[in-house]
């Protein structure tokens, strides 16, 4: 099928305005804004941005899309990492943001319903009364619509899970403006397909998501947050691994390396001995905390892991939370005017030490500035390569480490992407790590859009 | 799109003995054991039963039927409850009980690769030593193949969620005789569409799977059970309701009402009273274990509850364990040459109490011998209904109170399924509970089998 050339003319455009009146905008500063995310992917700026406010509009603006055979691309906090927002042959965006009703908080069913452009933080701020919290927390404050297309996690993921864990439902609009449903709010279902699951992660490429069920979770009775230096990676890479065999339902447990706690250190203002570093959160009854704080100092004691460091009043937790979130932030601040390039490789736990011995090893054969950090709980690091964007043998240098990395991963059963997503800049990875899968990925995308207007140019090539 | 009238003549024996040898049978009383499950469906014999050994063999089998539009039914131990096993219109059934092989334990990873045909208990005795487990207990001794297929959970998936949460990838041979693999055994991915999930519960109407990788659990520290009685339904269920929201991680919580009591009674030697009564089973380390039982215990004192039966001893938690797994032939046996039509309706907690007195009350105005047990910690419940199949009358009785119990659920936000799943005898109720996101999965099916021969007239019809 050809890229499709967006026919955004004035007839379009007026007919757009007949839907949203004036949350429309063909502003250069608003084109290009939604036409980046934060990465260093070249941007490509939609031809027009339209703020939605229903699933209704939602609905009507893809129905002139599509009777225009003209790209979609929705829009939510445009903090993706992978080019997930670029309109590679322009198109309308949808900017989600304005839908950002809280619909319903089911106390007693520990669910709620929010409108696409809820971001995480504001769910949260809006739970506070209620004894529950939801747990997905990627770097940024994203939104839930655009975490659901991205299958985001963070770091509660190795407790609670990921999106693909947390969602019960969702209303899409689909690539012929028809509105479905996913699913329903029972906790679980055995009647048909899993609708849910597909369009988790499905990065706006088969409809738009404005609308989703989230479970929410209830705040325990304790929390304690730790952190840890050790000798060496392999001995805190230990360490993580023998927590999580030992059962120790551990709530976070993210690795920083030295060079990215200098980054912290100088970012955040801390002065935590530049080391391999664990940051732990433990979450239960009181008892069961102190529990599993017991087991898991005698196991870092056990790889020579030093000086912990507690954290248990909620505004102490808050500051070094806030520091591991902005990690990404701190990394680019090492060399102002610098871009990140940052990888997402997830593995098998048994082979997360050799993973990360290996790369790091790479990184330092690349002569790279690139620390590492990750979920280790669940096999998922980053490096975050700071360079130069502006110097070609620079990037290129770090495209060919990141392909190394990726092959790496994919040899020891792992995958490209963890959490961040596929976008355009990973589609080229696909083949590799799924072979004929690919395939039947590409058949489900020509079948639920014909005309490949939703979001053209991510996750498969049709 | 007609129905396939299977062309299984000379010609394609001769073709599938090529590949199977002399592990084909056209044997009267073969065909007849595949065409039926444990339900009451009118059982549909298959023209021919092939035992393949191979993921290989299947794909070249599939590939045979594809050329010749004749349909191929997957069967793992028959023990389904919608007649999914049923071939409908003929065609070949692929028997997967030969592929029972554990490929690999990787205990590190806490997970295993293993062939479609094992089944949950081979797979737990199998585990023994290694001090982790498989927690998917549907009934039956059920293969994993068959269990992913339905989308089954049991009475750990409050805890451990169902075959949806704890698959990690498969491998699949598609309508056309290709071999995918899912996904991936890293933990997590973002990288493309959740096929894994697509198929899980996809009840072979999307491809034959033929080997999977699951996640194991830790094998906890300590487990108590217990048996507690109440007075009546609703002191059960809101301690069921209580328990949930005050964040106890219980593993296990059933209820059966005084008629299922009394089934079970009679069918495993037990003497509990004939009340509303709740089995428990806590997991954790031993302190977690007893906070657990305390908190529980001290609620279900608030609703009546007496006569908390511990059972801490493996072989009386076995017992008592094994006993509600024999609930459906408990049911059975309270009138002998009677079939079961079991239903089995999911909706969120809060409404569970509702769905259930009013489904008690729509039993006894009905005049049914009808049990109520249920997985209720999931909001998922089943009524056995027990019944004459030749009484045409009693049987249209029957089906005009599940009927109503769908409805009722649906009206809750709930499902049709919790756990079954469709097969062919829940078809109907799919427009009502899914609307026009019907249409989307008859959209992926007509996708990935344009030729409607996987397991045709299951979920959804083309």
């Amino acid at each position: 099928m050809m890229a499709k050339v967006a026919h955004v003319n004035d007839d379009l455009l007026d007919a757009l305005a007949a839907i949203v009146g004036d949350r429309l905008s063909t502003a250069k500063s608003v084109l290009e804004q939604h036409g980046r995310d934060e990465s260093y992917h070249a941007p490509h700026p939609p031809d027009v941005v339209v703020y939605a406010e229903t699933t209704g509009e939602v609905s009507d603006i893809v129905k002139l899309c599509a009777a225009r055979d003209v790209p979609v691309i929705p829009f939510g906090t445009g903090t993706s990492l992978e080019g997930h927002v670029a309109a590679l042959n322009g198109g309308v965006c949808i900017d989600l943001s304005h839908m950002n009703n809280i619909v319903v908080v089911n106390d007693e069913d520990m669910d709620a319903i929010v409108e696409a452009g809820v971001t995480r933080k504001q769910l949260n701020e809006h739970l506070r009364e209620t004894g529950l919290f939801f747990p997905i927390d990627p770097g940024a404050d994203a939104s839930i619509g655009g975490m659901v297309a991205t299958r985001a996690s963070g770091t509660n993921a190795v407790r609670y899970g990921t999106m693909r864990e947390n969602v019960l439902a969702m209303t899409v609009v689909m690539a012929d403006g028809r509105i479905i449903q996913t699913s329903r709010r029972a906790r679980k279902s055995s009647a048909g397909y899993d609708l849910t699951r597909l369009f988790v992660g499905s990065e706006g490429t088969l409809g738009v998501i404005t609308e989703i069920t989230v479970r929410l979770h209830g705040i325990p009775e304790a929390i304690s947050s730790a952190v840890c230096s050790f000798p060496d990676l392999p001995s805190a890479i230990s360490t993580v691994i023998q927590t999580i065999q030992a059962g120790v339902p551990v709530a976070r447990i993210e690795l920083m390396d030295e060079v990215q706690m200098d980054a912290i250190n100088k970012f955040s203002g801390f002065d935590y001995p530049m080391l391999p570093t664990l940051f732990f959160e433990f979450h239960g009854s009181k008892n069961g905390v102190v529990e599993q704080v017991e087991t898991v100092e005698a196991l870092a004691g056990d790889f020579g892991g030093s000086g912990f460091q507690w954290a248990v009043k909620q505004e102490d937790r808050n500051r070094l939370w806030q520091a591991r979130h902005d990690s990404y932030y701190a990394c680019l601040a090492l060399r102002p005017g610098a871009k990140g390039m940052a990888t997402d490789v997830c593995v098998p736990i048994s082979r997360l030490a050799e993973c990360i011995l290996e790369t790091r090893k790479d990184i330092d054969e690349t002569g790279l500035l690139a620390p590492i950090l990750g979920h280790v709980g669940d096999g998922n690091f980053h490096v975050v390569m700071i360079m130069d964007l502006e110097d070609e043998d620079e990037v290129a240098k770090c495209k060919a480490f990141n392909e190394r990395l990726v092959m790496r991963a994919l040899a020891m059963d792992g995958t490209c992407s963890g959490e961040h997503g596929v976008g355009y800049g990973k589609m080229d990875f696909l083949a590799s790590e799924h072979g004929e899968a690919l395939s039947v990925m590409r058949a489900i995308k020509i079948a639920l859009d014909p005309q490949n207007i939703m979001n053209p140019g991510k996750i498969v090539r049709v």
